[in-house]
């Protein structure tokens, strides 16, 4: 039920009937690729109205549940992918340890591919189907990668992945167990996706990039609106909403589920956001004050998910943030592993991105950010099991013991 | 709604009732822990009963809707696990490919820790709550233990894994992330099990051993229940059920639940069980001829979860096999990689034990053991991300290319 397409730079409006629409739905002519990113606005009277008719309460138990807010035709829906409807961890001792009043983990990691970009591709690659594509395209090595690699397989057409040929082969095992085509390309990741974008120009390949293809963005919405109807069951909406932020638009997409859902009336309040930075690439809280990213750093982080110097979508992050009241705040590596181990201890096992955002609850809740008396529901964006040398370093060491029961009862005392 | 435990062995009743019912809840006294395994019986009445009181249909979608055949009491159940009511992928090109009427995936990678194991770790953790232990050990570097550790983590309780010294780190950073204290023992695999064992005799920790613990095949079960309820929406009960057999709780499981489910009058038939084994690791079709285990082998298997030449369980899978009109197929490593490239190419990553189950359709399929026009369903009991290195063997190597239009259109043409 969409209405119309504004580009986030100049406000130009399109509409999803014209002839041109489906060049259109990738950036605003006018600005171009690297500015103009459209933001789809729906008829959200004409949605009540359906979700009246038939309400969610008895709909899939995935995200495609949510259909009047989908840029699909109903024929384009595809139930028989199950992506979304997480679960979400009610972390009742983490909550007493952190001295809040309910932290919520919502497991992003029981996704097809594992990840929250299930959410995206998912999406993404039901559009390409609807427009008549069979091949589609990304640059990336993670877990965009994946889950486009992943739904394509579940589609039956053909996915291309651009990747740096330094990518490690862990990452690049499950795209090619998945059947994709993956073009290990002899230069940098800028580079890969220079060589990404051409080649979808060339040969008509549909791309899958959220920088400029805002259908995806919508699938990852899907995460807000899923928050807003299952909070209810926890106490309501929470008083944060944590994520990390790399290319800025998980936390858009985030933002926008939440902001739809208010304005239907699901919810009566908004979450404040709390994005997460990794303190060696932190570019959000400069463009934030000064309304344009800052020359690109030279740190990094272990969480390769969020090690972005030049988020491509910042403007929309930094848009959700203000609209959001929102804050910023940085983690060390060092924190980013102690919240993998403390995430664990609750159950839900987490990537060094996903860790990140929990990590950056624990700096919020030392700093007084987030209130004593507050309620978080943290964004755990990935599985663990996507970085699993990460995991090493974060999980430690067994106790080493001779095979009696004395060396037993030794090891328990002194880990006690 | 119990109504006894029985001695797989020597058929021995025993009521669940008795005083010293959690003692005799492991195994059978006049058997012994090698042999004289107990197994759950329900008051199938008075389940029909009350599922007509409160219909299947209307529940949460996680394995702890079977409330009624769980070894539970209904205030044990932890509905706030998310476990089991795991996704089916109807393979359609798959099935097209094996010249099959029907392939069902069934992704069992998408429970909390990424395993079929959860089933039984949830119910053995939540038993282990009831009975009032707030120590679980078990001794394991898989699935089992992962499990165990996820749920303890859930639970809050502590998780003791008892492990030989040579288990790999990828497999420990799971379990220690989750919390659990792990014990690297100076011994052998056989050595750490024994240590467990004397362990939780010593100390009063709650043994989950699915192969002295019936309580964890009850969890197991769980995903015979779903199976039978979840495969009226894709053509009925298949021709086939296919799991591969490692320690021999896991098909015996399944069959438990379908077997009840069929007793149920929830379906009208049973499957067939294909049993599938691994070539090296083959001791089951001895077994189910001889009524003994043979000799153990000395040969292993890339499939770790199924590496097993002396399964404990040996006996209540032979029973299930028997009763099912079973049979068993062997598969190479080098099918069982063949399988994780197949199982991706139709949108679903499994680790190696889980393709086996798949690997032996195919076999099963060109020795017309299953009939072209015939259906079946495929266990997927874990994630690929469980054994990323066997992942890098089965999915080949990327495309080289120069950052250039020209290497891509070379690489499209040479790969299609």
């Amino acid at each position: 039920m969409i209405e119309k397409l504004v580009c986030v730079n100049c406000g130009a409006e399109y509409s999803p009937h014209s002839a041109d629409a489906p060049v259109v739905w990738m950036t605003c002519t006018t600005c171009g690729p690297a500015e103009g990113i459209l933001d789809f606005h729906y008829d959200l009277d004409a949605v009540s109205e359906s979700w009246l008719d038939s309400p969610l309460a008895k709909r899939e138990r995935s995200h495609w549940r949510y259909a009047e807010l989908l840029p699909l035709k109903e024929s384009s829906l595809r139930n028989d992918w199950q992506v979304g409807w997480t679960p979400i961890i009610d972390a009742e001792r983490l909550a007493m340890e952190l001295g809040l009043e309910r932290v919520l983990l919502k497991d992003e990691g029981r996704n097809p591919s594992a990840s929250f970009k299930d959410r995206a591709s998912s999406v993404g690659v039901a559009h390409a189907l609807e427009v008549g594509a069979n091949t589609i395209a990304c640059a990336s090595t993670g877990n965009a990668a994946t889950s486009l690699a992943c739904h394509s397989a579940l589609a039956g057409i053909e996915a291309n992945i651009f990747v740096p040929h330094t990518a490690p082969e862990p990452k690049l095992a499950q795209l090619l167990v998945f059947g994709a085509r993956v073009f290990a390309v002899e230069g940098s990741y800028d580079q890969a996706y220079q060589l990404c974008s051409e080649a979808c120009n060339h040969f008509g390949w549909y791309n899958r990039n959220c920088a400029i293809n805002p259908v995806l963005v919508e699938g990852k919405k899907t995460a807000g609106l899923e928050v807003a109807e299952q909070v209810a069951a926890y106490g309501g909406v929470p008083d944060w909403v944590a994520v990390s932020i790399g290319d800025g638009c998980t936390i858009a997409g985030i933002w926008k589920g939440l902001a739809e859902m208010h304005a239907l009336g699901v919810i009566d309040r908004l979450p404040r956001l709390l994005g997460v930075q990794a303190e060696g690439v932190a570019p959000i809280p400069y463009a934030l004050s000064h309304g344009k990213l800052p020359e690109p750093g030279s740190g990094s982080t272990m969480a390769d998910s969020i090690d972005v110097q030049v988020p491509r979508n910042w403007r929309k992050a930094v848009n959700a943030l203000s609209a959001a009241n929102g804050r910023v705040v940085c983690v060390s590596d060092e924190q980013i592993l102690a919240a993998i181990r403390l995430s664990g201890r609750h159950g839900v096992f987490a990537e060094p991105a996903a860790a990140a955002a929990l990590a950056g609850v624990v700096v919020a809740v030392d700093s007084r950010i987030i209130e004593p008396h507050e309620s978080v529901l943290v964004m755990i964006t990935g599985s663990g099991l996507k970085d699993i040398r990460s995991s090493i370093r974060a999980g430690g060491k067994p106790l080493s013991i001779k095979p009696d029961l004395a060396s037993v009862e030794m090891a328990v005392e002194n880990s006690s």
